[in-house]
Order: structure tokens, then sequence, then C-alpha cells
């Protein structure tokens, strides 16, 4: 049924906001069938009855994860709750390729991983196979990758701006504050009251201050970067807006570096990006900016207070701060063109 | 510079939301280059700096449209205000091909122009020459024009349920009650106070009661189909949204049609159509499920009133109900399959 | 503790939004104290903790209903669930007056509440005692009940607006479209997917078409008004805001009424009401002008089509359609100046 | 007119979003009577025109400026742009007491002024004279003032907090990071493009990065408190919501202080403050537990980063941060009780 030139795919768990933003681009892509789609508490429908959007699309019925068929597939979308997750890829055929967009792979610490998430990881050898898909900066690695762990959406949002700066020697490693607003996306499809429209709209508030799971995260990208452990100040905020991410991120310059030359630096290092974009001096980047799309926009500024930068990431977190990023990552994995099925312009207003 | 096979297309008014929709199609559509954009306060600019959302596309700067030259174009998207709009038609030379986005073609009686917009229309020739461009049914003139008249974002989402309902004799056309809800998008980007975001979020409010210009047009489309004079109750309303409209369309049955006639009707008249969906028994189309494509979802309900009927559409009103639809209607034109350029699912959440 | 001539209040099912809104107008209330709050599931916390928006009242901790004490109370809200709702009012002393904010006693007819909610009425004593709180339009039987059902949201923006117009057979009882729009608080603070922010946000759609339980409570009043059995189409709508309805109501001129006819009989009916207010010509009534407040506003427009009008009611749900109303009606039978407690203007913006 | 025991109030520039706040508030006032509303280009018409949610409130219809009577005025509220308030203000009868809103009397040092407003202040006399009006920490000179600046609206969400800690020595005065995140309302009623509803809803981007005029005013109270030049890292943000300031504080602790300890230095500062209120460890304040309100909450946590706090600040920006203070500075300085006209609970949901 499929073309000769398609891989066929899979999504575990295709009933949450991720699951639906993967069918999303998927559909446009040219050499990707989607082949599987689990669901457990929905199997047996249509994903179009779950999400009525994507009623246009040719689709499989939704199946228990224990129901699928794993032989006419090639490649395998994880979008399930982190804790199972490493049981049900630990369980998967090994020539299946994999990106995870769970948590349960990014860490590389076994330790950590328990210290942060209260267990034991119970697939120690898959966490060292698992590959960090930050696509832009571990583009070899992931290409090689049978295993991708698909970064948090803060996480990238952080790590793309900083990561390069910090490389640079530009900015001091030990005086890093980020803080960082998400839309209500980021908190899944579950019923929860802190989530419901009467909670979020017209309102504003920090959630999980100093104790949020993607810090750690952060830290490890950032002390790779840095040769050294690093520890960051990471305060997300709700704001009422079902996409994006806006990590403004306030830095000590280092090693004689002025703002303009944070700029030059992020603009040499993507500058054959298709998916990052520098912004000129004295221009904010906005979240509308990319609604809908795999950008990602970063403004740097000088601040006020002598010695300091401060800097601007925006992305959307279900496109590059998840199923875009995942999709650009199989492109990779896949050997195709890494815009594939991501060229769409942001969707505004 | 033009791929061989690519039409050559000018947006004329490029700086409004409508202007910068069609951009955003387009620039995926194989077969169209856009190689002109006019505006004229911001001639010199780039699109980009009006439009940061656009900034991946590659784009000609901005002129005034005294400055367009329009030796290499083909095809022209005219989204100027209306009034001025029917001068800058008719200058243009007439081997362009036109897709008029404004009202001001689409009453086709001088009569009833002059009444709703308080001046003689400047252009008789031209309206008369105008199709209306209703793309779905009315198909084949649309392939054969030189000019289309791109119907209103109301009168799409209400004449697309209402028409092959009528003309089946299926409902009463002189007992029509409809009320709608739009976005706030469709107010365009000009400064005005009402349209705030202070103003707008967390209300709603009608709006042009009983005497707001989508009325014509829909009773011009609705009369046709009856083959005589109609007048409906037409009440828009405000809400605070960016993108969508509802109509809620209440209706008398006729001719001893039940609903599930009526679904039938329209299920039949649309099953080969790409973009409009009838949803099954019980289900109501929401605006969400449409945002950013070309769909039209059509819902039917029996009326707890015996002999009546409830139908509801959705669009998005800046691309059915705009850009989208012109972009369809050049595909016409162009001899290009339909749905090039407009293929993308809707972005939601 | 309570002065001498203060009531002492108590409100059953304090954790819900209806609740909230009672504790936040009871605190201005000068004759008013509040004594018991239970939520059955939150017994032993503060209200503060679940609302915090009303750390800056004293009140009572929340107890369970069964651990409520009697002794000290004169004064009953029940915002507890339809159908629970019934036998907690049946136990409760009858020397207690009681508002009751649920469904449970507002159909007078015990055969239209079974078929409407699906089994037999536990109370039907109670329900024939109950006496409907459209405080303006009973106030008589209001002041002289134990008992009083108070009204649902959208009943009583469409009430307010009809029932002197059928009354003075101004309008066509038999020919009634309603199409109503509310926002979200109306579904109140339980978890529900499709309240979820995500779910709601930048949409619109309708809801419970032809099927919506508040139609039989209009037509009873309606009813009452005509004389007669009336039939109305009903159409509820979700919008995205927390508070607010809009009521948009398509009727037939009778009696050789004119549209400024019915604004006349409005105004008149409604001359000395401190929370009713009927627009001037042309002015359309916006949800975000009652915010907060206990007020109805109404706009009556002629139809372009001849012999019709267009009738606009808005509330703020959670207020003149749920707790104010519910102030009100206890401020008339406790003998106070019928504002008390509800004085305060609407939040804008 | 006035009760023997009113003042009778005027408010110049009434027909912006504080003169709208400031009449809702004052309407409530028992010691207070509106006899003055300015607003030159709504001249001639009613306030309840304009602000159709204040109908309720009876008033004086607006006037010029020019033809304001200053005969039967006792104290005036000045919400006119920066710039001519200076002028105007000059011109009133010495007799009169002002409370400013603009930001023309906020900084004492004229050099500064000129610095940041790009002109000479035109009335360096009143400048001199005028009172910061932080009321809690400013309460003995405001109530001996004549002339007193309201504080802007980040400025109050920021120095609320902040100098009790920085005058306990418990916070490094000179590593001070401040992320605001502000509601659209801050930005008043004209007409501007970047306010549209399309332009904010569903989106988040900072804005004067580095720039902003609130800046100077922070440094100048934060300064006050340390005995030393203070300069801060300031970046505010556009957040879609119409009311609410929520104002993120990231504090390098100084003097062996602990978050515990700053806690304890705010609990105790504010212990009798009727509008201030410290939360409870691990929890974060909300915009939606004040809107509408006058209340101030701060939240302390302890950073991940060792020496290291957070300090949450959330305010009405219109009411806390505008109107509702002006009014609190008009109790004391006419000498009544200073939370009269602001006993309003939060309005949530």
């Amino acid at each position: 049924m499929a073309g000769t030139n398609k891989i066929r795919v899979g999504i575990l768990g295709a009933s949450g906001y991720t699951g639906a933003e993967l069918v999303r681009l998927l559909a446009r892509h040219p050499h990707a069938e989607l082949r599987l789609l689990t669901a457990d508490r929905q199997a047996g429908r249509k994903l179009a009855e779950v999400f009525p959007h994507l009623s246009g699309v040719a689709l499989p019925d939704l199946v228990k994860i224990e129901d699928a068929d794993w032989t006419g597939i090639d490649f395998i979308f994880c979008c399930l709750p982190h804790g199972t997750t490493q049981q049900v890829v630990a369980a998967l055929p090994r020539r299946l390729k994999v990106v995870d967009l769970s948590a349960d792979f990014r860490l590389a610490d076994p330790a950590l991983y328990a210290q942060w998430y209260g267990h034991e990881h119970q697939a120690v050898e898959l966490q060292k196979e698992a590959v960090y898909g930050l696509t832009e900066l571990n583009r070899a690695a992931v290409k090689a990758a049978r295993l991708v762990a698909n970064p948090g959406c803060y996480p990238t949002s952080v790590q793309l701006p900083l990561i390069p700066l910090i490389e640079a020697g530009e900015v001091a490693a030990d005086d890093i504050v980020i803080d960082a607003k998400s839309g209500v996306s980021g908190a899944g499809r579950d019923a929860k009251q802190q989530n419901l429209y009467t909670e979020v709209s017209e309102g504003i508030h920090a959630y999980g201050v100093a104790r949020h799971r993607h810090a750690p995260e952060i830290e490890q990208g950032l002390g790779a970067a840095a040769g050294k452990a690093v520890i960051v100040s990471f305060t997300p905020h709700l704001v009422p807006m079902s996409r994006g991410i806006l990590s403004s991120i306030y830095l000590k310059l280092a090693g004689g570096a002025s703002a303009e030359d944070l700029r030059d630096t992020l603009k040499q290092r993507y500058a054959d990006e298709p998916f990052v974009r520098i912004l000129a001096s004295g221009q904010a980047p906005a979240t509308r900016d990319v609604r809908g799309s795999n950008h990602c926009l970063i403004g740097v500024f000088a601040d006020r207070v002598p010695g300091r930068a401060i800097v601007l990431g925006v992305i959307d977190n279900l496109v590059k701060g998840a199923s875009g990023q995942a999709v650009q990552n199989m492109n990779l994995m896949a050997g195709f063109a890494e815009t594939l099925g991501l060229e769409q312009q942001p969707l505004f207003p």
C-alpha cells in the first residue's frame, strides 16, 4: 500500500496534542505514511472523532498498543507519558527507529533521572543508547541514531540560544536566570481543573517554581557546553494562549563580549539553518510569529545593567518544542531533506 | 526568473490581513510566484517588517501601486478597500486576470450597490463582467472569468449551506434567520478603538444589526436560488477570537422535507468537494476545527419546533471566507488543480 | 457573634463558581453573615485555599454537609448538582428559608421534570411549594416564599425581555428563535476536557442543539405569559469568555406593534427596576458592560424583514444569571432593600 | 448638593481606562462625590456613552478642561498624558488637593526626568512639592501632601516587595533582575495597531527592552532604600489579558538571609496592611486572584541556585497599579479610612 519510497510510520499515544500535531505535519509529508495510531482509551475509534480538525486526513483507526502490528512499520513516534514510555520502547522490535517525545530518555544520568522522577529508570541500556534530539546542535548524532530523545519544549527554547554563547565563552555559565512563559497546550489534553478556560483566561502565574523537571534537562545541555556543572534559575509561567513559549534569559557577559558579539555568534552559528532566525538589533521576538511553524526566533539585547545581556527565544511548544522537531529528527534519521513536512509558514493572526 | 509553468502574481494592498494570508498560502503554491506586492503607506519596506511571521518567504519589496510594473505580472489579487477598488481594477491592463477581495464587484445590481454603499458605482461595465466567486456553486463561470468578485466572509458561510437547500425547495426562502458570529480579523488591521484587545476580550455583542452590507450579498445569492426576491434576518456578532465564522441558521422546512433530507441534499451536493464537509447527525461544527484551513463544515439539526431545522456553517473567515477561496478561484482561472496551496490541515489547538 | 440585625447564612456546595460568587457578593452585604459553608470533597479546608481570591473574607471552614449544624443558621443557598439537591433540601429544617440555584425546583410540572431529567422527582411536595425566583417578574411571590427556585442563566436572559412583550401581545408566541451565547463558567469548575483553555479559546460552537434543558424552563415562563403552550427554538453556544450571556432573540411582531412599541413596553415595565436597563434605539448591549454586576441590558431593533424584530438581552451568567439574583431573592425574602450586596458597578475592561 | 461630609471630586481626563476605573471605585465611596469630569474630545457627552458599563452611576456631563469650574471642587484626580499634565496641574488653584496618575511628578530629579522624557520639566517647583504615593511605604508623607504623584503600575508591583527587603539588607541591591508581565489595559484606550485583539491574543512578547521609563522610577525607590544608586534589569512583557501585572523578581540573598527570612520580613512589614498579603511557602500568586481589587499578593521562593531567591508580586494594574492606589491616597489626604471605596473582593473567574 505504501509508495516505494515512503517510510511507514506509527504514532503511539495519538490521542494527545503532540500526537495530533504529528498527524497534522505528516499529512503533508511526501515520504511518510501513517500506518499505525495507538490510543488505549480510544481504541476502535477514528482519530477524526477525537480530533475533528483532522477529518481530512486518511488514517488507520486507533488501536490499543497491545494490538499493534509492528510488521508493516518502519518508524515510531512515541507520545506516551513519562514513566510508562521506557518499558514500551524497550519492548519494541530493535529494527524500528524511534523518536520519543516523553522525558524518559532525555537525562543521560540514571541517578539524575531517579532523583527527579522518583524511581529507578527501567531501561538503563536504552537510556545510554538514546541520542538527545536538539537537531541543530546534535545533527550528526541524530542522523546515526536508532532512538532519539526529543527535547522538552522549554529546554529547546533555552538551549538553542544559550549553547552557542556558552561554547563561545561569551556568557557566564554560573549566572543564568531563565524566566519562561508557556501556552497551555504544554499541559496536555487531560482534564485538569487548573487548565480550564475559566482558570487560565485573563491571568498569568508562575508554577513549579524552583522544582520544574526541565531544569535538569537544561543544565545537562548547558553543562556539556560549559565543560562543567551548571545550575540555572528557571521559572516557568502559564500564559493564556494555546501555543507558544517565550524564554527571557538574563545573562552576565563574559570574555569581554558585548551583546552585539552575542548576536554575531548566534547569526554565524545559525546562518544556514532553515528554522532558526536571529533578529536584528532592537527587535524582540513574539510567539505569534512562530505559531504553527517549526521556527525559533531569537532576539539579543544589551541590558541597562553594564556587563549584562538579555536573550529572548520563542518557539511553538507543539512544533519546534515537540512534534515539529520530532519530524525534523525523523527526516534526519531516514535520510530525507530536513525540512520535509515542516515548510508551512506561521499562522497569524 | 519564474519557472516556466508558474504564473506571476501580484497582490494589491498586501499590508492587511487578507494580503498576508494570501502570501502565507501562495508561499507553498507550486505554480504561483509572488512578483509584486503593493502597500502605499508601507512602500519601500519589506513585507517581513510589516508581518514578521512571513520572514521565511522570499518576496519582492512593497511598492506604491502607482509604481507597479505590470509587465511581468499575469494575475492580480486585489485587497484594497471597497470604493477605491473599482477604479484601480478599471485601470489595470485587460490582459491581467483578477480576483478582487473587496465588496466592489459582488453586487450585480448597480442600484443595489448605490443604495448600500452611498455612491454610484464607478465601473459599471466591470461590475457586469465580474463573476461571483463562490467556488463550489459557480465553478464553471469562475473557470472562464477574467474578473472574479470574491465573496464576503459571512455570505460564504451562509450560501454554501443554504443555496442547495433552497434550490431543492426543502426550506422556505421567506423565513430565514441568520445569527452569525465572527472573529475580529474580519475588521482588518487598521487601528480602531472598538477592536482593541481590551474592548473585545471576554465579551460578545451584536453589531450592524439590521444594516450590515453582507445582507444584500446573501440575498442576491439566495434570491437567485429561489427564483424570487428574498429578504433575510441577518445579525452579525463579534466574538473574542482572531479567526472563524459560525453562522447559525434557523429555517422553516418546505416541500415535506425533514432535517435528514436537508443533510442528504447537502451530502450529495458536496460529495466530491475537497473543502466542504457535512457532519453526521448530532454533530455541531466548531470554528476551531477549520482554523487556518479552507474547509467549510456544515451541521444539520431538526429543531424542537416542529417543521423547523437548524443549519450551522463554519469557516475560517480569512481562508475560505477570503484569501483561501481567492486562491481556489485563481487555481480554477489558471487551470490548476483546485486544491493547490490549500492542502494544509487546520491548526488546533 | 452575629450582629442583631444580621441573618445567618449557609452555602451548601461552596466550592463551585456560584458558591464563590455568593461569598464575593455577601462579603459586602451589611445584613448577612456567612456562618456555614459546605463542600464534601474539600471539607476541613479553608475556602481561601480553594478560591485564593477570597482570602480577604473572614469565613468559617468548609465542612461536609452531613456535619452541618443548622441551629445557628437562618438562610440557605443551595449550590448542589441537580438530582441530589431535591433530597438535601427536603431534609433541611422547615424553619430555614432556601434559595436553590440548581434546576431541581424550576419546573412546576413533575412529568416535565421526569421527561427532561430522566427520573421521577423525589420531592414533589417541595416542587409544588417552590416559587420561581425571576425577581422582577415574580416579586410578590418571592417575598412570601420559603423556598425559591433560582432561575437558570439562559432563562433569565430570555424571560426578562420576552415575558412583558408576550403579555402585551406585541410578539407572536409561536414564532420565537433564541440564539444564546454563554461564557464558560456556566459549565462549572469540574475538570472536563471540553472546557480546557486549549479547547475553548479562539473558537465558538453550538452545543446541546435542540435538547438543552433550559428550553422547557423558558417555555414554562413564556407559556404562562401567553396563556397557552409555547415551544421555542433555543440554541446555546459556547464563547471564549469566562462570564456573560447574550441571548439574541428573533421575533415576529403581533397586534400591530412596531419595534419601538416593544421598546416602550419594556421601558415602562422596567422603569423603576435598578438592575434592568432598556437601551436607546440603535444600541446593542455587550456582555462586557455587565461583567461582575447584577445588571441586565436589553436592546430592541426592527428587523430588515418587515413585521419582525430583534431583541438582545445580556447578563453576567454568574450574577444576574445565578448568585446575584439569588442574593436579590434573599433580600426580598428577608425584608431587606433589594439591592443590598449588589451595588457594585461592572468591571471593564 | 453634596452631603456635608463629602469631598467634591473632579477627574481630569475621564475618558480613559484609569478615569473610568476611578468612577467605578468612587461610585461606592461614602464620602466622595463626583462633581467634575473632563474629556476634551468627548466634551458634551455623558460618560455612560463613552463607557456604557458606568450607566448606573449618576454623573455630571463631560466638559472640556478649559470649561471646568473649580469653585465647587475640593479634590482632583489627574489622568492626563505625561508632558501636558505638568502644565495643567501648575494652573490649578493651589487650594485643590491633587493625585496625579501620570508620570510627570514621579521622578524627583529634574535631570533624570529630562533624560527619560526628552524635554525639560515645565513645573519644577511642583515636582519638588510632589509626594510619591506608594501608600504603604510613604503613608505619613502622603497624609500631609497637597500633590501626590501616583506610582506607575510596574513600579508598584516591584517596590512593594523589594523596598522592605533592601532596607533589611537581605538582598543585594546590585543584582536585581525584574521580568514583568502586564495586561493590555496598561497601554490605554487609544487606538493603536499593536494593541488590537488580533495582534495581542494568543501570544506574548517583550517590549521596551532595556529602555522602559518605569526603570528609573523603580531605581529611584530602590536606591533610596539602599542608600546608594541602584540599577536594575527590567524587562516588561505584554500578556493577552486586560488587567493584571506579575513581576517575577530574581534576587541574590545578602546578609546571610534565607528565602524564609525574606518572607518573614515582608510578613512583618505588611502585617497590618489591608491590601498586601504575603503568601505561604510554596504558593505562587496569580493575577486572577487580584482582578478588580486593590490587593497586592507576594510570594517568596528559595531559588535552586544557592544564595538566590525569587519574589513574585501581583497587582491589578488599573487598581493598585493606578486608580485604586489613587483613591487610597485620596483617603489618606482627606482623613478618611484608607479602605473606603476599595473594599470589593476580586472578580474570579
